[in-house]
């Protein structure tokens, strides 16, 4: 590599003046992010982007989803594409980088090598996926779930939002349903920037995660059936008490995701007692459970141990307790060459970084499963997301951004 | 005693027939009562009790709050009446025999004595309270509080049910605002029998429960302020969960009440997390805690020992806590002189009995605190209580129902 490409350094005030400048569409009062896939401030961001590639000298394209790729051509065209980007929709009340420094960092890249006059080996596509989110239409992650062919492009062409429309109706009412199918611009691999959205790399004061797996996930519906009865006069020995069954739950999950930790999570979100009254027993209890782990042999055994404490708890409180495991999602692996150009891209700048797992899903995750793919994390504040008061550094963001750019051009490779 | 009096027994077919007859008034497709306080299926009831007091040779007199009461004149009309009775009134869905047994038991009484020729000393007074449930209008137990003097008559008059009209106008609307001022019937002391509503009789295979005491109330609002946060990416020793601290607040209020049993009891019965989500972890909880014990220094501990536990909860997890004591019911504790009778009663009846504490509210639990009063309890089918499915035997009917009898003629004294 040239002298030039190993010092390189991206525009930090410029991505910064991005970032900032597309928050206005769909801009919170709150300083969030409101901006709906498919949605005229969608649109707007849409439009913002397009131009920006264009105007950074790259062939953009739109697939029959609305997923924009812009391709910046390599010394050698035979080679495919290093895949770069994310996402710019945001949650209903979102935030200013979950997706959106991913993505308008993959575009500060391009600008960064256009400005010192660097050409790749092979080429650069970066891209904007449609619907990261799963707000407006499920499921979430649907552009690159389709085009790793999870899902034909006419199944997520129907699915409705809430007051009816269909993807499709959404992509023409704001002119984004493109001609190209989906599929049509091969990648030889993915790499994704995002900010951690978790709490890890801010404790620990490290500027770079370096994602080497996603978490698979566990979902469960659950049900408690004990005994309604009267506050007063049922005494404590005779009760059988749904509350006090699940609490034992939540703290049995707790434990046994303590015990099989640091790689794995659990969680108990939703419980919800049927006919709820001051003074009267809980007799049901509708809840779900949430299990993650990022190895599958663990995933296993979370669902051992919880289906063993569950059947204890309930013997024991005289209840009927039923789970149903409604969703399993196997764990995410990245490429181990990808992680090393990225492990080492964190090096090589004198960044702190630590290997990490994803806690959430990303669309690198889908891709993940056809090509090689990794992930670059940046810390976010207080591990804040999907929500108006998400927060990163710009330091931290130009961190990540170099990162991004240095581990492409290292897997490209610089035309000598 | 005379020797008839000694052996009298209630006609217990009779009885049966009463509640049987009674029951037709609010019937339900299950099998059991929806008689809302001064609707027009308690205006049946009413009625045919009135009749029935009248055909006994009763004086009938109804209060300014509809409360009716019937007057067997005694031998000494110089002396107080006994009184003995409950209320008519149901639940929404309600069963047959929460407080229509111990109105339509003390209405046996008199048949009874009227059948054996039997004069007492003092005379007796049976009494079918307005509004024990409080589901259409708050307070429950509402008649016999203002009688006591806790609210004025006019206080009362004007609490709304859900549709806004008073207890005035629903007195009007049915005929029973009656024309005597609310405490003209002097009473000397009052007996009350009453199901259950617990299952401890059963359990035990008792049939008389010789009431010693009613619980105080401790009723306390709580809300936990946790950090909401992503399911997947917070790592579980960064959590601030919301749910697994109420579920140690579940498993310590268990525990305590446990503790200071069997005298205590303590339940959550509501608890709501605020936007629940199955991916991510419950940030705030609104929550509800009563707890009741017959013992005043019990009381004082469990609010104790409730506070402690939770402040240590809520500073190990690193979360908010606040609770608010919103209602505090001192302990009821019965007259030793009614208790000895009811008790003597049931031995010299040959029924089996243990001394009780009532876990619910009863209007007897009002007049001991201006009088001298005692409850009779009998089985209900696993202490099953509002509710349709509650249940109670014909023969532990009459068994409570001929304790009741002579303890009234212990009380009363047969006339010679």
């Amino acid at each position: 590599m040239s002298r030039a490409a190993t010092n390189l350094q991206i525009d930090s005030a410029r991505l910064w003046g991005s970032i900032h400048e597309t928050a206005q569409f769909g801009a919170t009062a709150k300083g969030g992010v409101r901006r709906l896939t498919l949605s005229g401030e969608d649109k707007q961001v849409r439009d913002w982007f397009r131009k920006a590639c264009e105007d950074a000298g790259l062939e953009v394209h739109v697939d029959a989803l609305g997923s924009q790729f812009g391709l910046r051509k390599g010394r050698d065209m035979s080679k495919l594409p290093v895949g770069i980007g994310s996402h710019l929709d945001t949650q209903p009340t979102g935030g200013k980088y979950d997706g959106i420094l991913g993505t308008l960092g993959a575009l500060e890249v391009i600008r960064t090598l256009n400005d010192a006059g660097i050409e790749t080996e092979a080429p650069i596509c970066i891209v904007n996926w449609t619907n990261e989110e799963g707000s407006r239409f499920a499921p979430a992650m649907m552009a690159s779930a389709a085009y790793v062919g999870d899902f034909t492009t006419d199944d997520i062409l129907s699915r409705k939002d809430i007051e009816g429309s269909t993807v499709g109706q959404a992509l023409d009412s704001i002119g984004y349903r493109g001609d190209k199918p989906v599929g049509f611009q091969k990648l030889g691999c993915f790499v994704e920037l995002h900010i951690e959205q978790g709490p890890i790399l801010e404790a620990e004061g490290k500027t770079i995660g370096v994602v080497d797996s996603g978490q698979g996930v566990l979902w469960y519906d659950g049900k408690i059936s004990g005994f309604e009865s009267h506050a007063g006069s049922t005494p404590m020995p005779l009760r059988r008490d749904a509350l006090a069954t699940l609490s034992e739950i939540v703290l049995a999950m707790e434990a046994i995701a303590k015990k099989h930790g640091p790689n794995a999570v659990g969680t108990i979100g939703e419980a919800v007692i049927a006919n709820p009254s001051r003074n009267v027993i809980p007799g049901e209890i509708a809840f779900t459970m949430d299990c993650r782990s990022a190895d599958g042999a663990i995933m296993d055994a979370l669902d051992h141990d919880l289906r063993a404490a569950i059947s204890e708890i309930a013997a024991r409180r005289k209840v009927e307790v039923k789970i149903d495991l409604v969703w399993r999602k196997p764990p995410t692996h990245f490429d181990p060459k990808l992680i090393a150009a990225v492990e080492n891209a964190a090096k090589t700048l004198g960044y702190s970084s630590r290997r990490i797992t994803s806690g959430a899903g990303h669309d690198a995750c889908n891709l993940n499963t056809v090509m090689p793919a990794a992930m670059v994390f940046v810390p976010c504040k207080d591990g804040i997301s999907h929500n108006e008061l998400e927060d990163a550094t710009q330091p931290d963001c130009a961190a990540g951004t170099n990162v991004l750019m240095h581990t492409v051009l290292a897997i490209a490779g610089v035309a000598s």
